[in-house]
């Protein structure tokens, strides 16, 4: 290795290098979420903030504060969010976003849309359109098993729906020339025209306009939840909003959930070792554990000596995500760190977790007929106001 | 003016300078039509070709003996033609498309769909969607009072049909990039995504995929007549073709029908003089032929002294369009060009001609019911198998 400073790149395209949040956020000039926002965020909801707001994994924010707003003088906001259906099989990062958007829809009991980017996929990856969709079908089976409110939950293809939301993708068309997604995204003149134009597509949930049978012609405010990852595509939203009449829709965004190996980015759908699949066995997420997660103490005469530091620890690291309790996560760490707890106990803890929390998100997705997928994708008034 | 050769272009977004046809069909590969083309078009359709055929004014093609050789083994084709609905008031240049595509599906007895652009006004003109969909219905009217086969006339706009296009505008812009859009188009890095996108959206209406009501999923030939300045989007579509599994779709082109003011290009909708609008009274239309319509005599006495040429003459060339007697027309042209006949004559004959074409049409168009609109744009099965 002759390179010593390894460069960091995130774009929703690619990400690569060791991430450094706190520059991420100042590069891409959003705000890291503060003790008070996430207490207000408490407060106004009479719940308990999300552990994962808690421990920082999501971690910043725009215009967060202007949600809160609205949401104390009794106006009415909605969440977006969305995924690219890219394969049958989602693994636990896939999950992390429709967990926090249930929390946020429970707590501001309000009214959901997601996208699938079925036609993204399609213009980026070696599919055909069938293929998109069938994985899109697949991928609303997880997302529902997520928990979502089927009274206030809407999910849509871009395939199917594409109709309807197509005025606003041309209004925002017509706002961003190629000279600005060269800029945001990286494209470049040999890149294909759905790839170059895909970027307004992916803005156009985030205006009520989009969708008139929600919010007939309501100015509402539109918060976001999503990895970092996707906030190019929502700056250049953000860029435009004001003069098609409608809110800069405000985002909530985690780091990247890690990958078995370790930090180095998200975990790869390309290798089955990198990541627990919510379709693996009690038996499989025990050995991949045991296996393949990368753990701190490498040298066990070392660890009993000097104890470890759990930052790039992924059993630990993944219990910060799963492990709800914030006073045992916090003797875990303290006990591990100062080598009173073996690695093996950690990855006993985190195994039992995942294991529960597989199991039930299977028993959950088995609960999702056809009838159910229907009900959530029906284009019809909202059933509650 | 210091500049003695000028320059011709002809894209779809810019017609000027002098048009050498021959020139622009040798640019843009495609082929003149041939006399032996023209009569096999009569004899395939037991009709006399066109008089715009006869008379050189649909003068090149891409492929048209492959339709020809379709239609004699008794295979299906369709046709496609569209218009970008740019204002409420169209001008007798608006109306040959579908004048011609009428004798065409006449001719071929087939089935025929109409895209109204409307999505490309909203991203090149400063109107607003709104205000394009409106113009789409007025534009609407006009071709259907061209005398369409209601039993086999798909028409429909872009914002009302895209979700059913969807499909296959990403797989042609999937297939097209910028570095091609420029090169053909000319577009440039500071224009918008929804201009540089365009061309995938009027390329899909010639892929039958695109209406799977009417054609399910059959391979069939796809004819499209139009000017010649919108060879460029066909261009592009025929390279992408057959790598959708379709066939490259044939093309029979015409020249621009002039302005009133002469042959330089297309006419203007921003100088009520430069045409006669399809709302004109007989009155207006006397007016402005008498004094609009460029006349190639300027001086009566050098004219019965050696005749006219009737070259740039537009009453001449408008009767060449309109004048349906082969012989009158000859006729028309040796009196004239001898000076036998007076320009106020030929003058008079085209009044005669336009007031009747213009008034016949204004009664077509007062029958066209928002009922009749309707059952166009329907999706439905064909009702003629």
């Amino acid at each position: 290795m002759t390179e010593t400073v390894e460069k960091q790149i995130v774009t929703p395209y690619n990400v690569s290098g060791l991430v450094d949040y706190n520059k991420l956020v100042k590069d891409f000039n959003a705000e890291l979420l503060t003790q008070e926002q996430i207490a207000r965020i408490g407060a106004i909801t009479h719940k308990e903030p999300h552990m994962w707001l808690r421990r920082g994994l999501f971690f910043c924010h725009r215009d967060i504060n202007a949600v809160l707003d609205d949401v104390e003088k009794g106006n009415k906001i909605y969440l977006y969010t969305g995924r690219g259906p890219s394969s049958d099989a989602l693994h636990l990062g896939h999950l992390i976003p429709f967990i926090f958007t249930k929390y946020l829809q429970d707590a501001f009991d309000c009214q959901l849309v997601v996208q699938l980017t079925d036609d993204e996929k399609y213009l980026w990856k070696p599919v055909t359109i069938a293929d998109t969709e069938k994985y899109a079908i697949e991928n609303i089976k997880d997302i529902i098993a997520s928990g979502l409110n089927p009274k206030k939950t809407f999910i849509f293809t871009d395939y199917t729906y594409m109709e309807r939301m197509y005025p606003v993708v041309t209004k925002i068309q017509s706002r961003v020339t190629f000279n600005q997604v060269k800029g945001i995204f990286g494209f470049q003149p040999h890149h294909n025209l759905g790839k170059i134009s895909f970027p307004a597509i992916q803005a156009a949930p985030a205006f009520p306009e989009s969708f008139p049978h929600l919010f007939g012609k309501q100015k509402i405010r539109c918060l976001i939840p999503c990895a970092i990852d996707q906030d190019p595509y929502f700056r250049m939203t953000r860029d435009h909003a004001e003069s098609l009449g409608a809110y800069k829709p405000s985002l909530i965004m985690s780091k990247f959930f890690p990958a078995l190996q370790g930090s180095m980015g998200k975990m790869s759908a390309s290798d089955p070792n990198s990541a627990i699949y919510l379709i693996d066995t009690p038996q499989q997420i025990a050995d991949k554990i045991n296996n393949h997660a990368y753990c701190s103490v490498q040298d066990i005469k070392e660890f009993k000596k000097n104890g470890t530091n759990v930052d790039d620890d992924v059993p630990y690291q993944y219990l910060r995500f799963f492990l709800n309790d914030d006073q045992q996560l916090e003797k875990i760490k303290n006990d591990y760190e100062s080598a009173q707890m073996m690695p093996q106990d950690v990855k006993n803890i985190l195994i039992h977790q995942l294991q529960e929390l597989v199991m039930n998100h299977q028993i959950e997705r088995q609960k999702v007929t056809d009838e159910v997928i229907k009900h959530f994708m029906e284009i019809r008034k909202p059933e509650v106001q």
